[in-house]
Order: C-alpha cells, then structure tokens, then sequence
C-alpha cells in the first residue's frame, strides 16, 4: 500500500455511501436485489466503527465480479441433511447474499427444532458479521456465525501465518429497549486492514499485535508481516477451533488454502457456518438477561471508563452516524465515485 | 485458606488416587457407579494437569453429599424438545454423571439429524470439560462445552466480579494416531484455584491476572480478590456471551446468583451446555485436518518454543502421569485417604 494514500477522512452521509455503492455494483452488472443487499453490508460496518469492512471494500468486489470471481447472477443451492443441518453451496454469490440465506435456513430450523446449523462455501466475504447475528437476535434466537479468511496469523512458537483472522459474532435477545447483545470479533488481535491503515500512515504499532519477516514482535506497522492471535493460547485455541471446526463442515481447505476475500484472481475458498438456536423451543424466559446486563453495566466503575455489553459502543456509533455521517478515506470515497460514475464532489 | 497449607506435592498413581475417591464416595453413600464416574473425572484433571480440577476437590463434593446438595440416588430427568434440543434436569445428580447424560443425548441428535444441543440444570460440578468433548470427537462429532460459574471476574471498567470463569471445551475428530483437537480453557485469564495455591505460599502474581479490592491490578496472589477474563475486551465478550446463552437455555440465574460448584451448602444454581454436531451428515471428510494440524506442528519455531495443538500437551503429560503417577498437595491426599477411611501413609 503506498505512503502516499490520501487516508484524511471526509464525512459522508449513509445513504448517499450505500446509493454509491449500490449505483457501482449495478454498473458492473449486479442486479438491483443483490447490489442494494451487498452495499447495505459494507455501509453497516463503516456505520458501526468497523472501517476495515467497510466501502473500503467495494474497489475488490468490482475486480472480482469483473474477474467472474463474484457471479452476479449466481443461484446458490441449499442441500438439506435432515431437518436441523443443511450446507449452502454459494455458487460465487455475493457473501451478504448468501448469509442472509443461510441465515433463514438456519432460523426456520431453529424455530421449528430448537437448533439449525448452515455450512456455506463458494461464497464470497459475509463482510461485518454483527448485522447477521444481530438479525437472529432480534428475532428472538440466538445467532453464532464464523467464517474462515486468508491465512495470515501465526500460532504461538511458530512464525509462519497459517491461521486465519478466522471472526466470531455471538447475538443474543434481550427484552427491552437496549437491544440484543451483539459481539463481532476478529480472533487476531486487529485486523490486517487497520495494520495496512496505520502502515500507510508511518505509524507504530502496539505490542503483541504481530511479528515481523525475522518472527520479532512488530513495533512499525510497517513493518509487521504476520498478526498474532488475541489472548495468548487461549485466544489461538479459539481461533485454530472455528477455523478447523467451519472448513471441515463446509468441505473447504484449510489454512494457507484459503482464499478469495482479499484478492481480486482467485476462486473462493473459504467457509461460513451460521448457528442459529431458539430459547423459545427450550421453554425459558429471555428476560432475567436484560437485569443481569443492567446489573452489568451499572456496576462500579473503575474511574477510568464505563462497563459495556459487547453491541452497546457500535450501537450508539451507528446512531450518532446515521445522523452525521460516516467517516471515510477520501480516496476511498474518490474510488467508490469514480465506480459509480457520479459526479459527486470529493476534493478537500 | 491458611498460609501454613501443606502443597508439598507427593507423587501417586492414578489408579491409587481414583480408587481412594471411588471409597470415599462410596463411604458417604454413593453407588458404585456414579462413584466411578465421579472419581474419574476427578484424577483425570489430575493426568491432564489441571489441578485445580482434580481430587482436590473430593473433600467439598463430599460435604455436598452430607448436606443434601449432591443427591447419591439421583435420576435426571430428559425433556425433548424435538429431535435436535433437550434440556436436562440433573436432579442434584453428580455434574459428571449429568454430563455423560447429556452426551449421549446429543451424540445421538446429532448422528441422526446433524446437530444436538442439551442444556443441564441443577448438575453439580461438571469438573474437568476436556473428557467430555475428547469423547464426542473420538467419536467422530464436533463437541463442544460450556458451563456457567460463580461470579469471581470483572467485566472490563468494572471493579466487581459479575461473571463466571465461565469454561469452554471443544473437540475435533482427527483421522490418525495424534488424536482430537481437544481445548479446554477458563475465560478468566486463570482459575481461582491457582491463585488460591499462589496466596498459600505467598506469591506474586502476573500483571493481567485479576485486581485488589480497590480495583488497582493484584501483583501478590494474597491481595487478588477479583479476576480479569483473558484477551482483554474479546475474551471479556467471549466470556459474556458464553454465560448468558447457556444460563438462557437452561433456565438458571446469571452472575452473582450462580450458585454451588465451589461452596458446600447452596443448591446448584449453575447451568452446563452440550452442543454436538456431525461432521458425516454433513457429508464431509474429516481427513484434510489432520495434514493442516501436521503443517502447524511442523512449521517454522520462533526458538523460543514449538507449535502445538490444543490437547497436545494435556495428552502428553496424561501419558506421563500415567507411567509415573500424578503430583498431589500432601493436605490434599490426607483428607482423600481420611475420607476413604484407607490408611495410605502421607507422612513426608
């Protein structure tokens, strides 16, 4: 990436980013349904604070679908194994698109059985996964997806990157005016794009986030070649876990064999799984959960910040920026633009 | 607990160890197969180099029997829910025996329809999670297991402890001689039970490890009153989500209300989570995972250590202990042999 990136951000409202995006998918072919599905997940991020996921992405989606990598046309397939597991072949649909499947697949199962497990492959990026789990939460059930992504986190004592980023969205119903807890994580300590972000910037970077060409810990963004996992052993186990767990049920490579969310060239590779499990079938109440996060988040404080529940922070983001707007790299916007064809004005 | 514990280790065999808890068990009324059952859950955490869940916890199990708390006689009663949920209530039953219940119940969801998910309420201690997700992957499943816990770790911004340790096991079929992926780890960044072993011989402690009463970070084990969850605000989110959903499902009380794997008087107010899934229904091969699990093993060290699999080291050291027995605090072993009425002599 180079140093000169134009990264000063210019603020742009949520719907004039999404008609972008949404007029730029359609240019390249996309049909309406699919363009309008695919732009609202890339805006979603950038509403919620995860720029990485956001239109930032929308320049190597237009590559892909140019490159047949991404079929605008595709017709994913759901082969049911039973009444409560099913595997979605993407066919190289867009990954909102075939999440968003999977996700009603899942739920009619979990409604009628308590639980429903979908493995997806041949998709392309799910992109921000809170608004999937969010979805089912706010339909009452609980919502687990995680996916598998290119290789390029090391496991503890080894240097090479192997592990995904590999992310994990838990949503959970809560009763009430708060909303369901909704978290989205990835399981390296910080995604690549924030290092690419900070790199392209000159910037340090903090302990622990990664390791260099030579396996030191990386202090220069710039020089940090491979992530670590967040939370030692711990976190590696966890994240070494949805990796082998969501390719081995979704019949895709492993490790280094991933591909096809971060290149423009290669075939997807890559698996997601959605879980979907309703309390309602389980004959308890969701209510007592609304005290206890309460309880939660009045605790005593450390005088340094606020108890949260994972979902608060984006929640009241994405508020804040349906009002005012998101902040985006103007060369970014510039490139969203230009593949839009409109004229709208991104100079300083 | 007092500074003058004696945790001078004697080394026992395994097979010493287990029938001394069968006896005692047995002595206080339990049938000789939960006794077994129970037992060997116990030196299992022992073999495995948990310590903090193996026979020293007898001692409190069985003032739990004497007070009514762990009913020897009995019955769990399965709900179904359909063909792919249930839920379990243990009765006041030994956690280990609800456990192997709940397994057999899911194991069979899952082979015949995918998945199976079994939420047990009023188990006692499930103690060590690894034997239980080793045995679905030996098996051929995807397990996975979680269990909520006393309050004795603070969410972050928060000085008091509102959630669990909140554990979580999962366990992998891998085709040939290196056996499952199996992790088991607490969400808290380690269990009580080492901090407790530390303040009785004094030690300090690592940064990150919990905090002091007045919330300042804990640096001698003595002065640590609550834990931290491991990876910062990613396990903290991890951790929640783990407790919420499980206390959800099985119907039982969140946070400070959790109640009865550690004291010796409350009924069990805890909830456990089974969760199996078959990767054959899915129609998979489980193959491929064993050659990527190889290609980390095997890929370039950092010098500093070799790469590993989660459940590499535990099975190791199980094969070890095996051979040359399994290290015990001299107080521990005492108050097994007194229970079981043996006259194994402990003296130093």
């Amino acid at each position: 990436m180079s140093a000169t990136l134009d990264v000063a951000p210019v603020t742009i409202a949520a719907w004039r980013a999404r008609e972008a995006c949404v007029a730029a998918l359609e240019r390249a072919g996309t049909p309406a349904e699919k363009a309008e599905i695919q732009a609202r997940n890339l805006v979603e991020a950038d509403l919620r604070g995860h720029a990485s996921h956001g239109i930032v992405r929308l320049p190597v989606l237009l590559e892909r679908v140019g490159n047949g990598r991404i079929d605008v046309h595709a017709q994913p397939v759901v082969h049911r194994h039973g009444v409560a597991a099913a595997t979605i072949d993407a066919n190289a649909d867009f990954g909102p698109c075939a999440a968003w499947l999977a996700l009603s697949v899942a739920a009619e199962s979990a409604r009628s059985h308590g639980v429903g497990v979908v493995a997806i492959r041949r998709a392309n990026h799910l992109g921000l996964l809170a608004t999937y789990v969010e979805r089912m939460a706010l339909d009452g059930m609980i919502g687990i997806v995680t996916s598998t992504t290119e290789a390029m986190v090391h496991a503890p004592n080894s240097i090479e990157p192997l592990l995904g980023t590999n992310p994990l969205a838990i949503g959970i119903p809560v009763d009430g005016a708060d909303g369901p807890v909704v978290l989205d994580m990835a399981t390296s300590t910080v995604s690549m794009g924030e290092v690419l972000r900070l790199a392209a910037t000159g910037s340090p970077v903090p302990a622990g986030w990664g390791i260099d060409e030579d396996g030191h810990p990386a202090t220069e963004a710039a020089r940090l070649s491979t992530l670590s996992t967040f939370g030692g052993s711990k976190g590696y186990g966890l994240s070494l876990c949805l990796g082998v767990v969501t390719a081995l049920l979704a019949g895709t490579p492993h490790g280094e064999e991933v591909r096809g969310t971060l290149d423009t060239t290669s075939p997807s590779t890559k698996a997601d799984l959605v879980i979907c499990i309703s309390p309602g079938v389980f004959g308890v109440e969701t209510a007592p959960v609304a005290a206890y996060l309460e309880r939660i988040r009045n605790s005593h404080s450390d005088g340094a910040g606020f108890p949260f529940i994972p979902g608060d922070r984006s929640r009241r983001l994405r508020a804040e920026r349906l009002e005012n707007g998101i902040p985006v790299d103007r060369d970014v916007l510039r490139s969203v633009f230009a593949a839009a064809g409109d004229p709208f004005d991104t100079s300083p």
